[in-house]
């Protein structure tokens, strides 16, 4: 009861939209389901590479991304995929203690070292290669 | 010399620390580099299923998971491991126009109906099983 | 037709079972099919991590694993994920020209070069942290 | 010194160069170095999935799959990833006592129903599409 209020307020007007605020949504959610015991680090970081392939999947043999037009009706399935890779990887974060916003910053100042603008500029070779 | 402005606000406070303001820093990272060439839909998920095997490597053999404790010199790598894969998917997400935060609310709105508590308490089973 | 009899003699008793034999076989059965447009080596290998994703989706949250015994019930699906691993692995080679079976032994070999047995025993490090 | 002799072994004439014999290497290997202990069908599953994705990566940017031509100086990594996932496919199918020529076949036999010559011919689309 507490908690499908808990879940419906998720489309309440709160101010917050980030991930933090997700994060609490699945600890709750967790924690209402006793899953806690499930989601162990290894458990989680399995989940985020099989909910990554499922996304995969979508693009496994057809062309339409070339013209990054992908077809109206896969669109739902692949944001469902997508949604549940950033789920366990909201959730990972959580069990480990990190935080995401913060390690992709952090990620995108280190991208900034690593492929300068003028060497990197049009190349799909890795910094290590450049 | 704009970008590396750019990026350095990345510190600043700006009252923004969420997907979207991430999502803008990674537009622009690409566009000065030329790189939309490469981040076609199919490359990105492509991406996100390569760098979620690389943070699984960090589990591959090792039992710590079950004391949900990781050794403390392992969670830079694992840290940054969890940094590509979410780049990458706030990278698809502006590519294919989707409001990844909102997808993340609707799918934990859909697991809410799925996994009703009284059902799925203390179970690991899919819900098409339950 | 022709092809029908091809496939049904994958059961005949014809003293080659190993994998240049199903390499011919799925060789015949993308060109029937006019499959071989799909076949890119980047395709084959996006298919392998998809398949890879789903037979790991059989252990994700269970934990049958640590006893070595997995349910009756669960080997013909896994038995089938394997099998699709391998099959778009004997395609791939096919596709690239490459030997799978001396891919394999060289990497034994190599494999015997970084664990000396007396280096890695009982460890679970990878050979660059022996 | 026994193991050694072995895994030279592994390149004489013995007639027999399949995936059993590629197993029984395999099981020599992981038993000298008291392996067993890792060699759970979970983290087997969890080896091949992340040796899938060491795979993809090579693939994961370059446009060179259109062509089928891969770069000779990509062509080592390449066998040696796809090798990696062979041996750790075998090294499940032996921990599962799972034959795995025969499964391969028996999903021929499955996918030959599932893709029947006229329905599928040039057509990318899932059997449950068809």
């Amino acid at each position: 009861m507490a908690q499908r209020e808990h879940v419906q307020s998720l489309n309440g007007a709160e101010g917050e939209d980030d991930l933090s605020s997700i994060r609490d949504r699945l600890r709750d959610f967790a924690a209402a389901r006793n899953w806690n015991q499930f989601h162990s680090p290894k458990n989680l970081a399995i989940a985020i590479s099989v909910e990554a392939g499922e996304l995969l999947e979508h693009f496994q043999w057809n062309e339409y991304d070339e013209s990054h037009a992908v077809p109206a009706d896969k669109m739902p399935k692949i944001k469902e995929e997508m949604a549940d890779v950033l789920l366990y990887l909201i959730r990972l974060g959580d069990v480990l203690n990190i935080d995401l916003t913060q390690a992709a910053k952090s990620k995108i100042l280190l991208n900034a070292e690593r492929y300068p603008v003028d060497k990197s500029r049009g190349s799909a070779k890795k910094y290590t290669e450049l």
